[in-house]
């Protein structure tokens, strides 16, 4: 798991949601491509999903239950999880958050 | 104020303080200097300088008491306050939270 990203733009406005209890900044890429460098505060949470994604743990932990499924599962930090496109999945953040990277495939 | 930082590199990892309550990710630019791009949760905080620091609102507000006044001032998206180095700076975050750019000048 690389620790920078090198060459990149950042937007500098983050993107917020749940009042702030979820905020993240958008990381852009040479080739077009987009990632975004977030952070959840405790919480539950349901996210959609257009383009799939992969879902990267920096810090923390969270228990994530994808559409379709009735099974929860934990990821911790070095752990990744995908979501297919046009999904949605269901998130619990325990208590000191969660610190995540989130690619987006095209 | 320019909406996108190009050609920077990103710490993946975010730096975290008060359990996450406030957030950040540092931003690296080619001339060796750094910027944070934060967001802090409603409340109260306080916090150290070693450089003199120039805080650019980015969105929401926050009202800011310097060291050695005791004055509060309010800040809101697309206003900075500059804050001396090895000083101290206290803070109240309102409900939705404020997002942030901090310039560490050397």
């Amino acid at each position: 798991m690389s620790e920078t990203f090198e060459n990149v733009s950042v937007i500098k406005k983050a993107n917020v949601y749940f009042g702030g209890q979820v905020t993240s900044r958008t990381v852009q890429f040479a080739d077009g491509s987009k990632k975004t460098l977030g952070f959840m505060q405790a919480g539950d949470y349901e996210f959609g999903t257009e383009a799939p994604e992969v879902m990267e743990m920096l810090g923390g932990a969270m228990d994530v239950k994808l559409a379709g499924s009735e099974e929860w599962n934990t990821y911790v930090e070095g752990q990744s999880f995908k979501v297919e496109g046009n999904s949605k999945f269901s998130l619990k953040v325990p208590a000191g958050g969660a610190d995540y990277c989130c690619t987006y495939l095209s």
